[in-house]
């Protein structure tokens, strides 16, 4: 590999297009034994949300799966399962009474495009979907490792992680201060908010990876350290692309964050201390790489790559 | 048992007791390992939509279990499981975009006490734990059997299930034929909506009683019979409640069906046949469990219980 970035940009591409595969599939095909029947208008809303995107989370667990040797076409059901946790809270993130967007990756969201109800039934089914594909998934993983996983993602993705972090953000918009301020939340209220909204579900991304490849406990931490890094970076840079970013390259609305008075990262300490940090986070995320050597080095590019991405 | 009615009401009391207690203990518990933490108002919109109803789908799971010799401390957590999805699909139902229901349970809906992103998000969040619970509960369940639950919870309660019947049960509303009637849906269709929306997870817990239990394979298909029957049995009770019953009872809206021009099983026959055909499906799910003998006689009484209930 000469040019590390050239070649995490072809494994990212490959996972994204194999992804994207693997969800038409399972979206495609008829109805299974123990399903009725799907309705048309409930799959192409699924469908709609579940194209495009940069699959960062496939992308971790097949990346850290492939650490230990697991073949993708094992890891790829688990990785889509993952995406599928993704869309749902995009989905559900955008309706009206959470953060009201109208766009996102460039085309309507959901609910504008086909109604709210439809949008929460979809998002609902997609996270539906994420348990019932690993349950159901072909191949020889093991029925522990099966059940590990699915812990994982529901511990990381509900009420203490991802969802709960949504939770706390909704919560923080609007707060003011007795004298009509508004409330700002603290360095540590912030990154723990990030924690569970963003960084919880990426963790446990490269978690399934180790847990797929029985990691030993200093890999595992290896790989926690990574992902604790790499979710931080990711939620600086999403924070400076909206300060600084514009609609056309985002494919959704910029300034945001501004416009809710919504406390990030990027507002409490500025831009430039801000981006200082990201790359603080970023070396440490390529540090904690440093045990898997060579085999590393697709992962370390992805760490760069959050850092650096432009949308 | 002398009186199997009331050997029915007290099982049926002792397992809401269970289930509720089990889980005010899920969400009453710290953090588990792989959790951040626990936002204090979304907790408090899940126990407050997770208290309270009859507790049917846990009693199913419980008592189907039963028949195989399952003890209740192994079944409790699958019952929970189940009740925690239909508590979400009660609340997503309720929704503004959805059926925008005020009361449920005689209580203000979560949207209204919660607002609208609470809501959403509480119901997000038991859909998670519901399969966490599975992943996650002590005890010796093998991982075979849980796998085959999480899968079998996915299915029926996804966009091939639940999800997706109330999708059709959303498109239905409001549709006209050219003339400018309402269109109503055929005997057919009410059928599909119905055994989607209802059917699905009540005919799903008493199979997943058959598979902790490991039943045979005419053991499994007197119990799906049974659950098959008892489902629509219960959505035409619902629907004769509907059109005859009262809010103060009903601890709900009703004649909604009729506001709403929905087309129910009961609009479509008339009361009369409706309750006829009440009768002759109760007959069908008792008949199902013929083979369990003395041992059906608790799952006999829930299905004249479903019917005869007023709420």
């Amino acid at each position: 590999m000469s040019n590390p970035a050239s070649a995490f940009q072809q494994r990212l591409n490959d996972v994204a297009t194999a992804t994207e595969a693997a969800l038409m599939g399972y979206l495609d095909q008829n109805p299974l034994p123990g399903e009725i029947a799907r309705p048309v208008r409930l799959m192409e809303a699924m469908r709609y949300s579940a194209t495009g995107g940069k699959r960062l989370r496939p992308f971790l667990v097949i990346e850290s799966a492939a650490l230990f040797g697991v073949p993708q076409a094992a890891s790829l059901p688990v990785g889509a399962a993952f995406e599928c946790v993704h869309c749902y809270s995009l989905i559900h993130d955008d309706l009206p009474a959470m953060d009201n967007d109208a766009m996102r990756r460039g085309r309507p969201t959901s609910h504008v495009k086909f109604g709210e109800a439809t949008a929460i039934l979809s998002g609902d089914s997609l996270l539906t979907l994420a348990f019932g594909l690993i349950a159901d998934m072909a191949g020889g993983t093991e029925d522990s490792i099966r059940v590990a996983l699915i812990g994982l993602l529901a511990r990381s993705s509900g009420m203490g992680g991802m969802a709960g972090g949504q939770m706390l953000d909704h919560e923080a918009e609007g707060r003011f201060t007795a004298d009509g301020k508004p409330l700002r939340l603290s360095l540590e209220e912030i990154e723990r908010l990030q924690a569970m909204k963003t960084g919880a579900l990426l963790a446990a991304a490269c978690e399934a990876g180790a847990i797929m490849g029985k990691a030993s406990e200093s890999e595992r931490k290896a790989l926690t350290n990574y992902a604790r890094a790499l979710g931080l970076a990711f939620q600086i840079a999403d924070d400076l692309l909206d300060a600084e970013g514009d609609a056309a390259s985002l494919g959704k609305a910029a300034a945001k964050d501004a416009k809710l008075g919504k406390a990030t990262l990027v507002s409490l300490l500025g831009v430039e201390p801000a981006r200082k940090r990201l790359g603080a986070l970023v070396a440490e995320a390529v540090a904690s790489l440093d045990s898997f050597g060579e085999r590393g080095a697709v992962l370390a590019e992805c760490a760069r790559f959050v850092a650096e991405r432009k949308n």
